[in-house]
C-alpha cells in the first residue's frame, strides 16, 4: 500500500463502525434519559482558548498549526474549553441548571499506546449554574448508569470519589501555602503509580524534616474507604476560623452526596478514594474517576467540579461540573468482559428478482418500502433464483419477497418467511399494508 | 468575550444541534433502508493523499500543516480518498457490491459566505465493485429518497444527470485530443455561470476559427432534456470502430439508468442536462448534481462514477459510484421551505418532591425509569409545589410524578396527565409496569 493513515487515527470498517455507533448510542440515549441536551463546537479552535485554560504546557500535546490566515490554531484536545466560551457567552439567557452533553472525536499528540491513541472519542457531560452536590451526585449518577447500560455492574467498576476541597484544608492545617499544596497534590496524583521511595524524595524539598511523617499521614488518608471513618477525619482537622466553616460545608457537601448516590440505588458502585486528585488544577471540588474494579487499567471516565473556569474563560460567575468518557478504555474493557454485541444489520426484506420485466414491479416496491424505513436489498445485477436466495440466506434477511412472472401477472408477490419457512402471496396493491403485519407476526409455516 | 470561534467553523448549541442531528438521522435511516454500511475514517490525514486524487492545486484550499512527528498532514476536505484507500486496502475480501456511507466533518480553507462554510458535514455514499449503471441509478435514487424523507419532493428539485464519458466522445468526434476535451470540459463546467462572450474567448485557442460554430453545438448539447432527443443525438455521432462501440454501450448504459430510475417512480426528479460535467477530473461515466427546482442557489449534492480511483490509490482495479451531500445548502432549503421540524426533546417524566425526604424515593424511581430509557428530570433543589409545576408545565413533559408524604406512607406515588388533567395513584413496587401502561394510553381525566 501506498497511502496508509497517520500513526494514532483509526479507520472505521463498517463492523468497527457499527460498534463505535452501538457505544455512542447508549451514551446518548441515556443523557436524554437524565434530560441533558446535545451541543458540539468546532473542532478546529484559536490555540490561545487552551493556553489560557491550561497553560503553555499543553501546547507539546497538541496538533497544533498556524492556518492561512495566520491564526494560531489548534485540533480540539478535549471540550472544556469551547463549552466553558459557549457557556459563557450566553450565560444570562440560559435557563439553570444548564444540563448538556457531546459526544466528540478529541486530538492529543501522544505516544500512541494500548488505551490511548492520538484520535479518540470522549462523552461529555456538564452541569452548569447548580452550586450544590446534588450536580455532582447526578453526574455520578449518570455517569454510572451510563456504564451500566452496556451490561457492566459494580463487580466491574468502581467510581472513586474524592474532594480536591478537603485536600487543601488538610495541606493548609499542615501549614502549607497554595503553592505547596498544589505542589503536593501532583505528588498524591502519582502516588499510585509512583515508587514510595521517590514520592519521598519529591516530598523533601517542600516539606523538610517531616517528610516521612508527611507521607504517612498522607497514607492513612488516602486509606479511607468509609464514610464514618471520613467523617471523623474532618471533624479532627486542626482548623479555625473561615477554614473551619469550609471544613464542616465539605462534610455537609459529602453527607448530602453519599445520601443522594444512595437514594438512587448506586452506592454500590461508589468507593472514597482520596487518592484521586486529578491532575489538573482547574477542579475546585468534588472529583471523581471511574476505574476497573479489579482496579487494572486506566480510567474509564474522570470529572469534578470546575466553578472558576467560565468566568476565567470570559463569562460570569457560574459553578460547573462534569465528567468526561473515552471510547477507547471503555470498548477495551466491553471486550474484554464479552459485552459487546455482535452487531447484524440484516435487511428486512431481500427481493428475488425473476428477470428483468419483473425488475420493474421489484424496483417500485423497493423505493416504496424503503420510504418507509425499512431495509431493502436485491442483486443489482439479474442472476439465477439459486444465487439470490443462497445470498438472502447469508444475508440474514428475515424475508425474502419473490418477484416472478405468475405472480406479477395476477397483480400478486410471494413472501416467503426465511426463519419459518412459511410463504404467502399478497397483492401488491396493498403490499406496504400487509407486509408491516408479517413484519409484526411473522409468517407460520402453515401459510404455505 | 474574549475568545471567538474561528471563521467559518459553527458552534452548535442545543437547538442547532438536534437540528444538525435530525438532518443526520434522515440521511442515515434512508442509507441503511437501502442496505449500506456505515464506515468512518480520520479527519486528519497525510496531505500527499489528497495530491494524489487532486493534484498540487488542492493545497491552497486546504488546512495542512506539519505535525509533530515532521509529517505533512491535512484535515479531509472530503472522503473519496480516504475510501478509496479503505477500499483498495481490502479490495479481495469485501463482498461485491461494496455499499458503504458516511456522515462527517470536512474542511477547506475557503472565503466563508453563504452555503460556504470552513467546516462542514457530508453524506457520502458509494457502491464499489460493480460496474453496470444499475449501481448509478440505485445511487441516484438514494440520493432523491434522501431529500424527499425531508419532505421535499420534484417540485423542490432536480437530479440533473449527464455524462462524462460521452462528452468525451462528442468532443473526439470533433477531433480534440484529451488535454483540449479536458480544457473544453472545464469551460462547459463554468458556463451557466459565465458571461457568453468570455466562454467564448476561452474556447478559441482552443478551437481555433471555428469557436464560435463549436460553442453553438455545445449549446445544442446542454438544451437536449428528453431521452429522445439525447438518443438520436448519440446516434448521430460521427464515430466508428472502437468508439462507435463505446457510444453505443453509452446508450445502452442510459436507457438502464432511465428505465430504472422510472421503475422506482422517481422519474419525475430527473432531469438530463449535459451542462453538469463535475468539476473534477476523476468521473469517468455518469455524473449528477442536484439542484433546487428553481435553479436558484448552489448544488444540494453531487456525484458520479470514478472508476479508476481505487487503483490510483494503491488498490486493484474496482469501479465505483458514489455521490456527496452536504448540510449547509440543505439546511437553507429545508429553513427556505419551512420543513425544519421544532424539535422538543421534553421530558418523558417531571417529578414533584414534597421535601429532603420524598427525594429519596423520587431518586431511586428516577434511576429505574432512567434506566429502561424513559426521559426523567426533577429539581436538584428542594422547591415549592407551585414552582414545581410550573416548571413542569414549561418542560412539555406530558406526566408528572408527584412525591408527596401521604402517598409515599402508603406505598404509592401520584401520577398526573398534563395533557388530560386525569391523575391516578400507584403502588411504587410495581411502577414500572403501571407508567409503560400509562405512557401508552395516557390517563383519561375520568381518572382522577
Amino acid at each position: 500500500m501506498q497511502f496508509e493513515s497517520l500513526p494514532g487515527f483509526r479507520e472505521f470498517y463498517p463492523e468497527v463502525c457499527s460498534r463505535r455507533n452501538y457505544i455512542f448510542s447508549h451514551w446518548r440515549k441515556v443523557a436524554r434519559a437524565y434530560c441533558f441536551s446535545e451541543y458540539d463546537a468546532p473542532v478546529l479552535e484559536p490555540l490561545e482558548l487552551y493556553i489560557e485554560k491550561s497553560g503553555e504546557e499543553i501546547v507539546g500535546q497538541l496538533f497544533n498549526f498556524e492556518d492561512r490566515g495566520g491564526r494560531a490554531v489548534a485540533l480540539r484536545p478535549e471540550m472544556t474549553p469551547s463549552l466553558a466560551r459557549l457557556i459563557a457567552a450566553k450565560a444570562n439567557s440560559l435557563k439553570r441548571p444548564v444540563k448538556w452533553f457531546n459526544i466528540g472525536e478529541h486530538y492529543r499528540y501522544e505516544r500512541p499506546q494500548k488505551g490511548r491513541l492520538r484520535a479518540f472519542y470522549q462523552f461529555n457531560v456538564d452541569i452548569f449554574g447548580e452550586p450544590g452536590p446534588a450536580a455532582d451526585a447526578e453526574l455520578i449518577c449518570q455517569l454510572v448508569q451510563s456504564l451500566q447500560s452496556f451490561g457492566l455492574n459494580h463487580t466491574d467498576f468502581k467510581v472513586r470519589l474524592s474532594d480536591r476541597d478537603l485536600w487543601l484544608l488538610m495541606l493548609a492545617s499542615e501549614g502549607l501555602d497554595e503553592a505547596a499544596s498544589a505542589d503536593v497534590l501532583g505528588i498524591v496524583d502519582k502516588l499510585e503509580r509512583t515508587d514510595r521511595a521517590k514520592a519521598l524524595e519529591k516530598l523533601i524539598p517542600i516539606i523538610g524534616a517531616n517528610a516521612e511523617q508527611f507521607l504517612e499521614k498522607v497514607e492513612r488518608v488516602i486509606a479511607i474507604h468509609d464514610f464514618d471513618t471520613l467523617r471523623a477525619f474532618i471533624e479532627s482537622l486542626p482548623l479555625e476560623g473561615e477554614r473551619k466553616t469550609a471544613a464542616e460545608q465539605r462534610l455537609s457537601d459529602w453527607t448530602l452526596l453519599m445520601e443522594n448516590i444512595e437514594s438512587a440505588g448506586l452506592s454500590d458502585y461508589l468507593k472514597i478514594d482520596l487518592g484521586i486528585v486529578r491532575g489538573l488544577a482547574y477542579y475546585t471540588g468534588f472529583v471523581f474517576e471511574a476505574f476497573e474494579a479489579s482496579g487494572q487499567g486506566r480510567a474509564l471516565a474522570g470529572g469534578g467540579r470546575y466553578d472558576a473556569l467560565v468566568k476565567k474563560l470570559g463569562g460570569p460567575d457560574m459553578p460547573a461540573v462534569g465528567f468526561a468518557m473515552g471510547d477507547v478504555t471503555l470498548v477495551d474493557l466491553l471486550e474484554s468482559k464479552d459485552l459487546l454485541p455482535e452487531i447484524l444489520d440484516a435487511p428486512d426484506f431481500m427481493l428475488v428478482i425473476g428477470g428483468p420485466e419483473e425488475r420493474k414491479a421489484a424496483m417500485l416496491d423497493a423505493a416504496m418500502l424503503r420510504s418507509i424505513g425499512y431495509r431493502v436489498n436485491y442483486p443489482l445485477k439479474d442472476q439465477g433464483f439459486g444465487k439470490q436466495f443462497k445470498a438472502a440466506n447469508q444475508s440474514g434477511a428475515r424475508f425474502v419477497l419473490i418477484y416472478g412472472a405468475d405472480e406479477l401477472a395476477k397483480g400478486m408477490v410471494k413472501v416467503r418467511d426465511l426463519t419459518s419457512g412459511g410463504e404467502c402471496e399478497f397483492d401488491r396493491s396493498s403490499l406496504q399494508q400487509s407486509l408491516s403485519e408479517v413484519v409484526e407476526n411473522g409468517l407460520s409455516s402453515t401459510e404455505g
